[in-house]
């Protein structure tokens, strides 16, 4: 067979019945109950997640009366994937037994706890659970909710998600999560980043400002 | 608000609509034209992405037999998603002008380039472009095609789709593509994989007589 002339129109797929789906998915994730960070019992399973914040450490303070009457802003959204996703062609070969989304905000649950200005009893998390052919669904939903909400963890603030990047690794600089609520210990061996905490406060100022109006 | 007690029968989501979204976005790639590698023309877009082989090079000779009446049978499957669309959330602000898609390809067709014993233009290519909400189903689609077809690259020899780890980072060992496919001058920094290519050989041939019967 021999390769043709391309023709752009030719490779362009669209499907406007899958901003329904992603919809669906994020009503869906609005409705699941709030709880506490980390849930107490270990479940299997991937999905996405949010993190609400409740407490009085004042450049957040705005977030507990937002979240007075509905958890409808999330401090950071996340993701969790099956381990093994992008490699094995996703949902096949898993069990459901491994417990990614737990582990993850537990891991989360570690890093507020490692900080001197959070505590963690001040967030609660929200998280849905995909699994079977959903789990394909997970990284679209995520980058909806996180287009639709901007956390401020996701945007102005971030890092929070970083993994050690491991011994060896050249990492950049501290992300302005770290800078904001150091603490972390991974995060010591890391080059220090210029912008100032003052700085960044007044960054999370500007964006609470259009928050929730 | 009061978190509730954890059930987690309440957080899982399921949609089996998902399935045949997925199978037409499929059905719409495997129509596509297979064009020469890398496209002469520049062209915007981010989306998915196959590789079929139809050259001598003695292992890969089953190939040339598999893709003589249809190309169904992908060496290699990959994604290149847009620019910032993880941080981003995706669609939004990608103006359509940057062309992942085709940088991608240009530059699997230097990593053949540089290889020995492959010649690049025994290579050509089939892939759908997703712009728009499709954006978002890039990563599903292209864990399906991989789920599905399980081609050689992406499963028993691994690593052609790796980059360029950058000076200063550690980067494991040399993949079993590198090990079998050397050339890529970005590689010769980084540590030998003590596998021999005589091995890789032999799971080739292994992994062949299963593909296209």
């Amino acid at each position: 067979m021999q390769p043709r002339q391309f023709n752009r129109a030719e490779h362009v797929y669209q499907n406007e019945a899958f901003t329904e789906m992603i919809k669906d998915a994020i009503r869906f994730f609005n409705g699941t109950p709030v709880i506490e960070l980390p849930p107490s019992e270990r479940f299997a399973g991937a999905g996405i997640y949010a993190l609400y914040y409740t407490g009085n450490y004042k450049p957040y303070a705005k977030y507990g009366e937002l979240n007075r009457l509905a958890y409808n802003h999330p401090i950071y959204v996340g993701k969790a994937v099956p381990k093994g996703w992008r490699q094995s062609g996703h949902s096949s070969g898993m069990g459901g037994n491994s417990s990614e989304l737990h582990t993850r905000l537990r891991d989360h649950f570690k890093s507020i706890t490692a900080t001197k200005n959070l505590d963690a009893a001040d967030f609660v998390c929200r998280f849905t659970i995909m699994e079977g052919i959903a789990t394909d669904m997970i990284a679209a939903v995520e980058a909806a909710l996180i287009k639709h909400n901007r956390p401020l963890w996701n945007t102005i603030i971030d890092g929070f998600g970083n993994h050690d990047p491991g011994a060896g690794r050249a990492a950049g600089q501290k992300s302005k999560w770290d800078v904001l609520h150091s603490g972390r210990k991974w995060v010591e061996r890391i080059a220090d980043n210029p912008i100032s905490p003052k700085e960044l406060l007044r960054e999370i100022e500007a964006y609470l400002k259009g928050v929730g109006l």
